[in-house]
């Protein structure tokens, strides 16, 4: 699994045996079963975690206990509640595996210490984030101005591999409709 | 205005002089009065912006000619239409001055030969984009779990300064409510 994670950063940036050595020495492999949290609200969030395999959710669970999905994750995918990894505070977000789930993880010291060591992985990070970030705000622009039949026939066009694996009532929870709601949308 | 850009880049990462000398070699200033189009929908992005002084609308004009409002910037925020900067293709939104503004660019290959001569700067970058993609991530939640009234006193609590230079009618566009729904939401 680590030999993913080095295709995976080697799409942006080249490493030489030495050099992924040493990058991989700075992650640990984790399991999740189905179900389980990798990140769980209200406790402190030590990692960011690669995907290798699996499927997850990025939930805000809100007053009235309503499940809002910010976001899915698969294979070559990274998630966390980075607003708590970045600020070492308690999660206000749960990650939640829907597939048993095999991931890479980092702590926030030791992403440090590897841009710092290998400097060249801050440019592989940027990149991500940057990648992160614009995804964001195409996410908002269609929040604004899109509708939820919109909003579901883009996620099939752009996503079809998670349509195929995210059960119906969480592509709901996605769209921020109701089970019932999205059986009436379809796609046309 | 080269000294706010040294202010703003030392919050994150120290330069020396000799550093700055080369990061601000990277940079050209320009200068736009209120109204004037600093990206324009259909035409490519060549700067990515700091704003010296000034504020700014990034706005999605949708085929009903409505607009809405992705973001606002003003002095020590940086912006542009990313996803357009970051594929050198034609932009889908535009940046419009709503203030007489002075900003320092930079071009795309400037930004990665900067960061190849100075890899600091791609420390410094990977902290802004991160910040960025932490806000659109805050702002995707609010649209999901929030009314627009809550939207509207989270805008008062957490950029009063911003508050009181916006017109009202972009506030409401900001918030995708009409200017008269706008009034009736008043803070409370």
């Amino acid at each position: 699994m680590y030999k993913n994670l080095r295709n995976h950063i080697e799409s942006i940036v080249p490493l030489t045996d030495e050099e992924y050595t040493l990058v991989s020495s700075y992650f640990k492999i984790k399991f999740f079963k189905k179900h389980q949290f990798m990140v769980t609200e209200g406790e402190l969030t030590s990692y960011n975690y690669y995907l290798v395999s699996g499927l997850t959710k990025l939930v805000y669970t809100d007053a009235s206990a309503k499940q809002h999905i910010l976001a899915f994750a698969m294979e070559d995918w990274w998630d966390t509640d980075y607003q708590a990894y970045f600020t070492q505070t308690k999660a206000t977000l749960s990650l939640e595996c829907l597939e048993d789930t095999q991931a890479l993880c980092i702590t926030l010291s030791d992403f440090h210490e590897l841009c710092g060591a290998l400097p060249k992985m801050e440019r592989f990070f940027l990149e991500k984030v940057t990648r992160g970030f614009l995804a964001s705000q195409r996410r908002i622009l269609s929040l604004l101005t899109t509708s939820v039949q919109e909003r579901y026939e883009q996620l099939i066009v752009q996503h079809p591999a998670l349509l195929q694996r995210v059960p119906k009532t969480q592509i709901a929870a996605y769209l921020g409709v109701s089970r019932e709601a999205l059986s009436r949308l379809g796609p046309k």
